[in-house]
């Protein structure tokens, strides 16, 4: 476990930096967007979503500082999703990793437009620095439909229709809601480190399933952490998914049987992991997914 | 006239016609955020951002057809910028297009997200349709260039600040505005053009330093629009800037001096782009930009 958490905060220091070195200068006009953007993009995240994308690079290679363009847009994306989700429209929220969200800090409108400007920025990342340029348009790609209306959006409307009692919460809208606002980006995470690797197909496909598995359990997880999470530790407020109403494993299937169904994902996963060569350090992360207590 | 008019409204059907098939279906799950989307990327814009590019290939080739999926791109990114500017939590306006704005019609936390969505799938776009593909990251750039923090989003940002008397209302301040907000996309739209037409670099300089001319000059011929046109043509309300207390030309040089300073702007665009083959058609929508009381 220890030299998990040093891999892990390796990975994270090593974001942090490329991170800061991609995003424009705080002091480039309009200052008060990029101190904004940075504030979020640079808080304490656990950086899941890149490390995902380097280690499944390394898997292949040991090349994982060529994937680093496309693993900091996967970062700003998330963020932008974070910022904009935290907003008074939709889950108004005052806590995130630990600080003051966004718009409590710099207001509601400037929030929204550094929330855009980190999603635009995911997209100019790589494309102005993700090399070898043949594979640029498969990762925007992958990163667009992860995001999109079929994804990540996608999912965040259910969860806010769920919330108003506009949508059934059963089995159905509660896997459409973790496999979109959740898994997808995880799973585009993986599948990005893969083709930046140009690993062949049969491969990309094994990857596909395990990770969409592993992202569903992840989100499980999160929705387990809200009931019994130490707000210390996991840095956002606790038992807001009951404040709000809103459509959770534990809500439609109860705790126990929450956490197995999050274990056998996570089984599931990694047996499909197991069929790569060398994916033991992915199997680790995996596993700390739905085994971390944060 | 007529002429131009025709070539206007053909573009405009061809744009609407690949609009309507890029985006995801009105019934695709979920349908709200699909019809939010639709609402307002098929509400009845001008499409000059989409229409420059497509012209601009069209000068090169006669193959403008090539460039539809970034002309797309481009318009849903303009439709993003409009829907998050309509915001309460930045301009508040009721009316766009003439017709109520999104947010009026699908709530403040629907229209958030399918200005997202929006964005979001300009680059999804790109990425899954746009050839040939090796044009694909530079069109990527141009685009998240110029909507990034150092581009509309940066633009957006002083407008608000200027709103505020966070920043002095003068020409520095003024230019900065008119080029970021409106002049950088105008540009993006020609250069995706050439670009995509893969002409050589120095027809490129022409075209940057023309496009960022008439994208000032269509700016502040908005500006005038505000305070001398007539809400039933511009399909938005009337004497807002003043309202808001925004920076503009009318403000800063009066009426008959920023007409001036139009014309002129666009009197310089045109004889940059007399030194191109060609250029007629492209000159006309030039002209159109800055004549127009629409």
């Amino acid at each position: 476990m220890t030299d998990l958490k040093n891999r892990l905060s390796n990975y994270q220091e090593e974001i942090n930096t490329a991170i800061d070195q991609y995003l424009p200068k705080q002091n480039s006009m309009p200052p008060i967007i990029h101190e904004a953007m940075r504030y979020s993009a640079l808080s304490k995240g656990k950086r899941i979503r890149p490390i995902l994308a380097l280690e499944t690079v390394n898997m292949f290679s040991n090349e994982y500082k060529k994937a680093m363009p496309a693993a900091v847009a996967i970062e700003l994306a998330h963020c932008f999703t974070l910022v904009h989700d935290d907003l008074p429209s939709i889950d108004d929220d005052d806590l995130r990793r630990g600080v003051l969200t966004n718009h409590k800090v710099y207001g509601d409108g400037m929030a929204l437009l550094a929330g855009d400007a980190l999603l635009i920025d995911a997209f100019r990342v790589i494309s102005d620095f993700q090399k070898p340029l043949e594979v640029v348009p498969t990762v925007i790609s992958l990163l667009s439909n992860a995001l999109s209306s079929n994804g990540v959006i996608g999912g965040q409307v259910v969860d806010i229709l769920a919330e108003k009692n506009s949508l059934k919460h059963d089995y159905e809208n509660l896997k459409y809601l973790h496999l979109n606002k959740t898994a997808k980006l995880i799973q585009a995470s993986v599948l990005i480190g893969a083709e930046i690797s140009q690993v062949e197909r049969s491969k990309i496909n094994i990857l596909k399933d395990a990770s969409e598995k592993i992202g569903i359990a992840f989100q499980i997880k999160d929705d387990l952490l809200d009931v019994l999470g130490d707000v210390n530790k996991i840095g956002k407020n606790i038992g807001r998914d009951e404040e709000l109403g809103k459509l959770t494993y534990p809500k439609v299937f109860g705790i126990t049987q929450a956490k197995k169904m999050s274990d056998n994902l996570k089984f599931e996963s990694i047996d499909l992991l197991k069929q790569i060569d060398n994916s033991d350090k992915l199997i680790e992360i995996f596993e700390f997914l739905v085994d971390r207590n944060f």
